[in-house]
């Protein structure tokens, strides 16, 4: 009888975190593409556009002047998706089918840094670590008021970005919004089952193991989860259980700057280009919730880039994927082994 | 106080075929875009090349020459994610965290039309028949081997479609998908606590309210539901409790071959092009579920649209989408008046 060998058998992988699994179909990656390509990640973009409202001295659809800021730079999204003036309560069902309830949240947006042509992986540690001690002032701010603060970036014109600054967003919420209640319930399970936070024992097999490891130092790792649904998707781990970003030690944000540099220079290398994604954080739900335990969660950040082949192919999460369940042309050590094999220097620092 | 209106005011929308919420923020269609642009829908597409593999007398990649067929025509899927030497079992499982499972399945391709140059709206009622009494069939072919059989079409490049044939896929697995066990289970819950089935007592909400159909006949009805996710999502509903597509009589057939044209053409005249989608159809389980009882179950068909605001801009479901909550621009209410308000003629067929 035939040996199971993951690259040439379709098989199902659990996703622990979500619930659901993911169809691995690794042969696939063998047929040909004639469907849509993507344009390449533009370049030459100016450093300094004054009609930029992301950019140092611009003057911002509200009419407010940014700063001439030097690091990072924070503020009010102008087209927000939870509206200040709140929202008042869709009252009453009028069918157990029609069910609307009140959403109430915050939309922020924060630039990396004043230039525009530049991006994570090129900045400095210095300007990154920057980067992340906003992150936790904006969990510390939010998260006293809202019970959900979401920090994504959505980088890439193939990502939905309509800005080449380099920024994110924060979009704190009243609720748990769906990912999260999947989460944090998942994690609860494993949590009363196995007396481990499921993501602190996942780092222990994910360190014995090393097969889907792409980057690790002191304080973190980066790896291609098992149960990976994005090409190239990686998590970014801490070695130390911890539940929000604000608890992150100097050390470990030190640690943070170093390892994420390091993720997306290999991304950048991978097909040369500038990699699209979006990522976001995920830890323990803050607001009313910072008074419950949350022994369970375990600070984690998803890193979820759409390309497959080469910098104009990506793969497309379309009708089964939309219908049935989430398939994968490659496996989890396939992807991490292409990723842990590039340089952690990025391609356009090396010297010719 | 300001009284609640859902096109001012965000608010979320509990979706109970998947139990999980929509983040409704109509407001935001205000907000100006200046991010990617998709390239138009082809035009000029020959209406037999000999090179095309969906193409009548065309060779396949396996050495195979498709017939001269001349309405649909069906065939094994040149490069499925199921092999058909099925797949050895993974075996027992290394770590509670690293869950894997055998898959064993069958990939089918279904042409509509003898032509590339058609599109289902475009083609005859007698046509369109044809194609439901197709997959009615691979319904009770696979349905009795497989337990989900996932009927499935990606209309357009922007959504996967590699050819311009126009056809669809079938997934048929050994397994429920995730959609479907969700599904499954959030049907079952309901019948359970309300002596109904879900989607029949949401016909008749439907029926009686009239805010969000789209276009109905004697047995079917198109509304964009109270939960949609995309800018344009649709479900397609019989009025009659069916479990299956090979149930469909004689008569409820020939309507859902009048609705499918009359939905597709108000898709295409939206914004003057062939509209891309994904669209697939879910009903009860097949294989060894069909001992079970499935009185829960209601069959319908699901339409995925990306597009947004033109023929060139999509909603992109991102960042926040991804890592937190799925997210809508208009109301379901403001995308049901603005389809039902179309013609049912098609744009391409009116006499100018
Ligand atoms: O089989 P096709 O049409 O080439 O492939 C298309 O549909 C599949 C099923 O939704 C997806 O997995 C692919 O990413 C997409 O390109
Ligand atoms: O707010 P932005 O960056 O303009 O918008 C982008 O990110 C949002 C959050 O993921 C999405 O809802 C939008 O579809 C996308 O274009």
């Amino acid at each position: 009888s035939v040996v199971f060998n993951p690259k040439e058998h379709q098989h199902i992988r659990y996703n622990p975190l979500k619930g659901d699994w993911v169809l691995v179909s690794a042969h696939r990656m063998k047929r040909p593409w004639s469907g849509a390509t993507e344009k390449p990640a533009e370049e030459n973009i100016a450093r300094h556009n004054p009609n930029n409202p992301l950019c140092p001295g611009a003057t911002r659809i509200n009419g407010e002047v940014n700063p001439n800021y030097e690091s990072t730079f924070e503020f009010d999204n102008d087209f927000p998706v939870f509206l200040d003036d709140g929202a008042p309560s869709p009252g009453p069902n009028e069918h157990p089918l029609l069910r609307a309830e009140s959403a109430v949240g915050k939309c922020r947006v924060m630039c990396f840094h004043p230039w525009s042509d530049i991006t994570l992986p090129l900045m400095s540690l210095a300007e990154i670590r920057k980067v992340i001690d906003q992150w936790a002032d904006i969990m510390l701010d939010l998260g006293s008021r809202f019970k959900w603060v979401q920090i994504f970036e959505n980088k890439g014109k193939i990502m939905g970005c309509s800005n080449p600054h380099p920024h994110c967003q924060v979009w704190a919420s009243s609720f748990l919004p769906n990912e999260l209640k999947l989460e944090d319930d998942q994690q609860r399970d494993y949590y009363k089952k196995n007396k481990i936070p499921m993501l602190m024992d996942y780092v222990k097999v994910e360190m014995e193991k090393k097969e889907r490891m792409v980057v690790e130092n002191a304080y973190w790792l980066a790896v291609v989860p098992y149960w990976a649904t994005w090409p190239f998707e990686t998590m970014l781990l801490p070695k130390r259980h911890i539940l929000r970003l604000p608890d992150l030690s100097d050390e470990e944000r030190d640690g943070l700057a170093d390892i994420m540099k390091k993720l997306l220079a290999k991304y950048d290398n991978l097909f040369e280009t500038s990699f699209p994604y979006s990522m976001g954080w995920h830890g323990a739900p803050t607001g009313t919730c910072m008074q419950e335990d949350c022994t369970h969660w375990q600070l984690h950040a998803h890193y979820y880039p759409p390309l497959l082949r080469s910098a104009s192919v990506k793969k497309f999460m379309v009708g089964y994927e939309m219908l049935a369940q989430v398939q994968r042309d490659l496996t989890a050590e396939q992807a991490a082994k292409k990723l842990e094999e590039l340089s952690e220097v990025h391609y356009k620092l090396k010297l010719s």
